[in-house]
């Protein structure tokens, strides 16, 4: 077998270094290329670079709610398990109601999935939080829903839901009108719980220069 | 905003009905098909069929093992957090040891990363387990070392580390050679946790022709 690189300094450094050289980041405003870089090494693809959408402000006022001890709201286990908890500035709570006993029932009540009833459960950790969505489109629809029905609004919303049905849909929809919030999201087909938790990581290691 | 699905059921009936058609699975030997499906499912990309590596019984010999109450062992916490548990069988113990206390002193010793060391912690349980890494190269290339040395073989390995530096080198070793075990991987840098999670639950979830 070939040696292969096992210095873990090392194996950041060159992969940040390949994100940087393929996927032109200078493209974009310096305070989300960092996101970028991490969003990009997360799944392996510089290509996303080229579908990712957001506010101005998103990595400022993302960065800004974790430092202010503003939760982490997760659509899923896998998101909250990503999430490198030393790297939050506050000892941020992370919260994922999916597997909430009361969800199922409200989920048939609502007339959605599970996890679209998950979403009903955020309430009272709405305001100013960092929204994390890295699996399912309904999720993401329903909290828009729910903001256009008057709920208090996230600081940030990372819409990375992904797959066939609605994955698309969701992310043009949060693009299109993200109901004052910030927002950060990728759009088309592609998304996934990996590149959510490397969101809230970007946001909560802050924005070095050298990454 | 327009309406959406949010009938779980018809999600996943149109998700799947979409993959079927999109990525034409009749290429595939038969029981390779449903597994897959939820690959392809778990990133929403077609395309990653065209890159995906197995040897041709690693579905049945996958199912059976965990079937006969194989442990899953993962490199990382993000699998482990996809697995449904209530696919599994045999109420197969999903293992993670990443963040076991001794793995850093253990990456010093063998001057390799913590995911590296982490497979040390493996041994007694590696004879016909099912090994699911998502994460990091270096778990896999040093997974492929340790069968080198002798240590006991696992049934199937899904092999799925994600990025830039090493991912598409292990994998094609892998590919290339491996070790008398069956496997399951997808050539190139894509990859990532949830697609190694998807892995699993196909083979736990058994192979429906209907799916």
């Amino acid at each position: 077998m070939r040696p292969y690189e096992t210095d873990p300094t090392a194996i950041y450094a060159q992969s940040f270094a390949i994100v940087r050289s393929e996927a032109r980041l200078d493209r974009f405003p310096a305070t989300m290329r960092p996101v970028m870089t991490r969003l990009i090494h997360a799944c392996g693809m510089v290509e996303v670079a080229d579908r990712l959408a957001f506010s101005p402000q998103a990595a400022e006022i993302g960065h800004a709610a974790l430092q202010a001890g503003a939760p982490v709201l997760c659509d899923c286990e896998m998101v909250g398990a990503g999430i490198i908890r030393r790297h939050l500035p506050s000892g941020n709570e992370v919260i994922v109601t999916l597997n909430d006993p009361n969800v199922p029932q409200l989920a048939q009540q609502i007339e959605n999935t599970r996890s679209a009833a998950a979403v009903e459960l955020w309430r009272d950790k709405l305001e100013g939080a960092v929204v994390a969505i890295g699996n399912a489109p309904t999720a993401l629809f329903h909290l828009l829903e729910l903001l256009d029905q008057g709920w208090p609004k996230p600081a940030v919303i990372l819409g990375f839901p992904v797959g066939f049905v609605g994955a698309a849909e969701s992310k043009a929809e949060l693009a299109r009108e993200p109901r004052g919030c910030d927002f950060i999201t990728l759009r088309g087909r592609r998304g996934g719980s990996a590149i959510a938790s490397a969101a809230v990581n970007a946001l909560a290691a802050g924005l070095p220069e050298d990454v």
